[in-house]
C-alpha cells in the first residue's frame, strides 16, 4: 500500500538514527541538560542568527503549543488565532484544558490577516465592557498553515509590528517550519521568522525526528522557571537526550533544510501530476500537503492501493483530500502513484 | 438623571426586602438548608409543573452558567452556544477557566438555530479525525437572548429534540427568564420550558432580587455531589437563607412573572415613542431591552440625562445603544425619557 | 431551639438592613461602580490607616480565597498553609481548582509558626531538584484560626518579616477578622494589619452582614485586571451595591467592631459558664468559637435543645464540639444555654 | 566519570534500537494504530495474564500519572497518596494543575498502609461536614516506591481490597515496575498486579527504553473518549510507534524481566560492598535505588569521580544521597565504584 496519508509515517532520518545509536549507551544527566541537547541549543541559535535566543526542546506539537501558550498568558488573557488554526479545531481542547480561551478569527487561506486582528483588537478595546472580556494575550499563526499555505514577508511583518504595537507576543506554530522555509518562492528565512516572531517552534516530528520541537523564544523573553511549567503539564521529557540528540543531528550539515527540500520537490512533482491528469485542487497550497477534490467512486477505488487523508465534504459526490509527501517520499513512490492516478 | 442602562439598577422588590426584614433574625442553618430556601424550590416545582426537578439557588448569572456547564460536562467536551452568547462573549473566559471549550456556531437573532446545530454536529461525528477534536457536550442558549429576542416554541422544541436524539443536556440561561414569560405573543410557558430543556435558571438578579439564580435540574439530572461542585467553584452562599428568602417572596402570589409583566409593559410604551419619533431599531426585540441606532452627536446629548448602554458602533456616525427597562421602571421615568428624545 | 452552631445563622445587623433598605430604590451603576462601595472602600482605607489601599468587595469566603490566591500567584506557584487552614481542609478543593496546591505544614494551635515557614522555604530552595516542585508563593494565615485561635504581634511580624525576605505575599484569611480584632487581650489592631499583611480580607459574612467580604491589597499590589479575574472565577456580583451597602453600614460609626465586641462579650460569659461547670476545653480560644469535649450521651441530650457544632470525635465516648456566638448572640441565649448545660 | 545517579543516564537496551531501526522507513498509521503497538499490547495482556486489559501508552511517568489520574476521577475527587509519593512532591504540582487535589497520608517506609487510608476514608465519610471537602476518588501507590522499598502481597491485598469496598481505583505508579518485580523475594508477580489494582503502569523510561509508559486498565475500565484526553492533555505521541516499538521488543523474550534482573544483581553486590565497608544505610531498600548516609567531606571527594543523587540533609555533617543502578549497569562499574569507597 502506498502511503500519502500525511508527513509522519516514517520514524526519522538515517543520520538521526544512527546519533541515537552512537550516543546510546553514553551516561548523560537528564532533562536536557546534556551536552547533545547543549549543543543542538547553540546550532539552532547558529542558524536562526539569533545568539540570544533561548531554545527548549518538547516532545510534540499539541503539548508544545499547550506549553508555550500557557506559560506566555497572563491567567486573564486568550489566543489570538485564525479559526482553522490547529489550536482551535484538532488540538482537542488543550488550550482551553489550561483555562484559555482561544479568541478565532476568520481565516483568509488558512492564514490570520493583520488587518482583520488590528480589527478585532481594536474593537476590543473599544468596547467599554472589554473588562468582563477575554483580553486578547498573544497572536498565534501556524506556518505552514493547515491548508499547507505561507504567510508572505509582509503578511508576517504586518502581524508582527501589530502584535509589537499591542505588546502581545506572536508565536508561530512551525510544525511543518522545514517544508514552509524550502519553498522556491518565499522570502521568509529562519532568521526572519526570529526577527518578526517573539516565539516559535522548528517542528522535528514532521521533518526528520521519531519526536520533538525546538522552542525557540527570540529575544530574552522565555517565562520564568519555564522548565517547572513544562514539568507541571507532565511535558518534560526524562531522558532530554532523546530530542537534544535527534535535532544536533538535524542541525548538523543542514540536514533539516535538505530534508525539508525533498518534500517540497516530491509535492512539485506530485502537483504537476495533479494538474496535468486534470485533477481539481481545493487550495493553492506550496508545500507538501496536496489538497484535492476527488469524486467519491474515485476516491473509493484510489483508498485500495493508497491512504490518504480525508478532509472535508464538498457536496454529495465529492471529497476533497490531502496527499502529503515528506522527507521520506521516493521518487518511485510518487511514480507509483502516478500510474494509480 | 434618568437611568435605562440596565434592568439591575435598583436593589430589590419591596416584597422581596420586606421578607428579608422579616426573616432577619430568625436562626437558619446555612448552605441552604433552611426552611425558606426549602420552601421556595417547593414553589418554584410548581411554578414549573415539575414536582421531580430538583432546584438550586446561586448568586449570579455568570457564576451559575460556570458552574451548571462545568458540573455537567465530561472533561473532554465543550459547549455549544450562539457565538453571540453570553458564556462566549462576556464571561471574561469562565466557562474556559474550567477546562471547557465554548463551541460557537453562527447566531440568528441572537439565537442558535436547531438546523445549525444538526449540521455541526453531524459533521462532527462525520470527521474521521474527531477523537481530536472536543466533543459537543450540551447546548446553552439564552432565553430572552443577549438581544431580547425569544426563542418560538417551535424553534425549542427542535433544539430539545435534537438535543435528546443526540444525548446530550439542552441548558437555558435564564437571567432574564420572567421578561421572555411576560411577553404576549409568546406561546412558551415555564412548565413548556421545564419540559424542553434538561436544566434552565430562573434568574433573580435581573428581576426583583438584590442577587440569585434559581437552577432547575428537570428530571433528576442534578449531577451527584453538586453542592460539593458549587463549594468547590467558590460558589456556595454561606447564608443560603439570603437567596431562599428571596425566591420565597418572588414565588409567592405570582409577584416574579406580576413584576416581571410590568418591564415589558413599560418596554411597549417605550417602544412605541421610539417608533413615533422615527428612531431606528437595531433589531427587533419583544422583550425589555430596546436596541437603537443612535446619531453619534444625539448621543452624546442624551447621554448628559438619561444613561443607556453602549452596544456596538455601528458606522463612523452612528452607534447602537441599548434602552432596558425592569420590574422596577416606571410610566413616569418612561414619560420623562419621551421628553428627553 | 437555642442556635450556637455557627456565627453565620442569622441574618444582617439592624443598620445593614436599614441601610439597604433606605438606599434599595436608587439607580445605582453595577459592578462595584456604586456610590456606596466607594465611600465603603474609603471607610476601609481610613480605618485601616492605609490611603493607599486598593478594595475590592467580594461575596464569601471560599470565594475571596479562591480568588485572590489564584490571582496572586504565578502559575507555577502554590500557596503555604497550615495543614488545618481553611482553603486546605473545607473548600472542597477550591484552590487546587484553580491550578495550585495547598502547600501544608503542621500547625500549631492553628496557626502557623514562621520557624516552620522558614524552614520549609529553606528546604525548598536546597532542595536541587525544586524546579521539579511547587515553588512557595505565598503565605496563607486564618486570623482568627479555624481553632478560634489568634497570632499575637510577634508571630505575625515574624511571619511578615519572612515573606518579605522571601518576597512572597503574606495573606490572611480575615472572615472572622472583628472577633480577632476585639479580643482584650490582643496587640494586634487593624492598621497593624494592614502594614504587616499584603493582603488581607474583612469578613462581613460572619459579623453582621448578609454577604460579603472586604478584600484589601495594601499596597498598590492588586492584580492588573483584577475585576477581569473576579469575573472570570464567577465571582462577580451585578448588583455590587449590595456588598457596598453593607459595609457602608458596617464601617460608619464602628459598627463592625461595636457588634464584633459583643461576640467576644458572649463568648466571655459562656466560657466563664463552662469553665465553672467543670466542661472539659479541647482547646483554648479567645474568640467566638468555644471547643469542648463531650460525653456523647451528655452531647445527645443536649442537642435536643440547642444546635452546636460537631468537630471531631475524641475518643469511643467522647466528642468535640463548637459553640459560637455571633454579634447577634444575647445575653438572654446565654442564659438559656446555662439552663441546659 | 562514574555514573549511578539515576537509572535513566543510558539510551535505551541493544535490542530496543535494532526494533527501532528494523521498523524504521515502514509506513505506519499514528497515534498508537500501528501494528507494533497492537502486537505489544497483546503481549503485555499476556504478561498480565489479563486478556481484557485495555493498554495504552504514554511518552514519560508524571504525564502519565497526570492524564490516568484525571481522566479517572469526577471533577470533585482528589487522589489518596503517601505524603513521599511522587504526585505529592516531585511533579511540580502536575495533579493540581488538572484541578485534583492530593490527599497525602503520612507514609511507612515510602508506602501507603491500609489502615491508614482507612482512617482516613472513615473519618472523612464520618465527618458531617464532608460535602464541603475533597472527596477521595483514588488511591495512588508507586511499586517500588520512592523509597525503593516495596509492598508485600499482603499489604497490596488490604489495598485493593478497601479499594473496592470503597469503590474507589487502586492506581499504581510502576515508573520502576520491573525493578520491583525481579526482586527475589517478593511474591508479586505482573499478574498478581494486574488482579489487584484497576489500573497500573509498566515504565519503561527507566527501564530500557528511550521513553515510554505502558498504562494498563485492568477490568475494561478504560475513561470512555481516553484518546482524546490524552490528547487533550497535550500527551498523544503523533509517532506512536516509537512508543510501540519499543515495548515490543521490551515484551518480546521476556527481555523487561531479564534486564530489570541485572539492576537488582547489580545492586545487590553494590550493597554488600557498603555493607562490607560499613556505611551506614538510610534505609533497607531491596531494589536499585540504594540510600546511603555520607559525611560531607566523603561526599564531596566521592562527587569529583562518581555522579550520584543529593536526597537530604540528615544533619549538619552528613548527607543522605542515593547510588541507583539500572539495566545498563555493568559489573566493571561497580568494581570501578567499589576502588572509590
Amino acid at each position: 500500500m502506498l502511503s500519502f496519508e500525511c508527513d509522519y509515517n516514517r520514524g526519522a532520518h538515517g543520520k538521526v538514527i544512527e546519533h541515537l545509536i552512537e550516543t546510546n549507551m553514553e551516561p548523560l544527566p537528564g532533562y536536557g541538560e546534556d551536552i547533545y541537547s547543549k549543543r543542538a541549543k547553540e546550532k539552532i541559535r547558529e542558524a536562526c542568527h539569533c545568539p540570544e535566543a533561548e531554545v527548549y526542546f518538547l516532545a510534540g506539537g499539541t503539548q508544545t503549543n499547550q506549553v508555550v501558550i500557557d506559560s506566555l498568558l497572563t491567567k486573564y488573557e486568550g489566543v489570538i488565532a485564525a479559526d482553522t488554526g490547529h489550536i482551535n479545531v484538532h488540538e482537542a481542547g488543550a488550550i482551553e484544558f489550561t483555562g484559555h480561551k482561544v479568541l478565532a478569527i476568520p481565516h483568509v487561506n488558512g492564514k490570520l490577516m493583520a488587518a482583520d486582528v488590528r480589527s478585532y483588537l481594536e474593537k476590543f478595546y473599544d468596547d467599554t465592557t472589554h473588562e468582563h472580556m477575554v483580553f486578547p494575550g498573544m497572536v498565534y499563526i501556524s506556518h505552514p498553515t493547515e491548508y499547507g499555505t505561507l504567510y508572505s514577508m509582509d503578511e508576517l511583518k504586518d502581524l508582527s509590528h501589530l502584535c509589537r504595537e499591542y505588546d502581545i507576543p506572536l508565536f508561530m506554530d512551525g510544525a511543518r517550519l522545514g517544508y514552509g522555509l524550502m519553498v522556491k518562492d518565499t522570502l521568509l528565512t529562519l532568521p526572519d521568522i526570529a526577527k518578526l516572531c517573539d516565539v516559535f517552534y522548528i517542528g522535528g516530528t514532521k521533518v526528520g525526528a521519531l519526536c520533538g520541537e525546538a522552542v525557540v523564544f527570540t529575544h530574552g523573553n522565555a517565562p520564568k522557571h519555564f522548565v517547572t511549567m513544562i514539568k507541571q503539564h507532565g511535558a518534560l521529557t526524562a531522558k532530554g537526550r532523546l530530542l537534544g540528540v535527534q535535532f544536533d543531528a538535524l542541525f548538523t550539515d543542514d540536514l533539516y533544510f535538505k530534508i525539508s527540500r525533498n518534500a517540497i520537490a516530491m509535492a512539485e512533482v506530485l502537483k504537476r501530476i495533479f494538474r496535468e491528469k486534470g485533477y481539481e485542487f481545493f487550495i493553492d497550497s506550496p508545500t507538501n500537503q496536496i489538497f484535492i477534490v476527488l469524486e467519491n467512486e474515485k476516491m473509493k477505488a484510489l483508498a485500495k492501493e493508497v491512504t490518504f487523508s480525508f478532509w472535508e465534504r464538498k457536496d454529495e459526490d465529492h471529497t476533497v483530500v490531502r496527499f502529503a509527501t515528506s522527507w521520506a517520499t521516493t521518487l518511485e513512490e510518487i511514480k507509483e502513484l502516478e500510474k494509480l492516478l
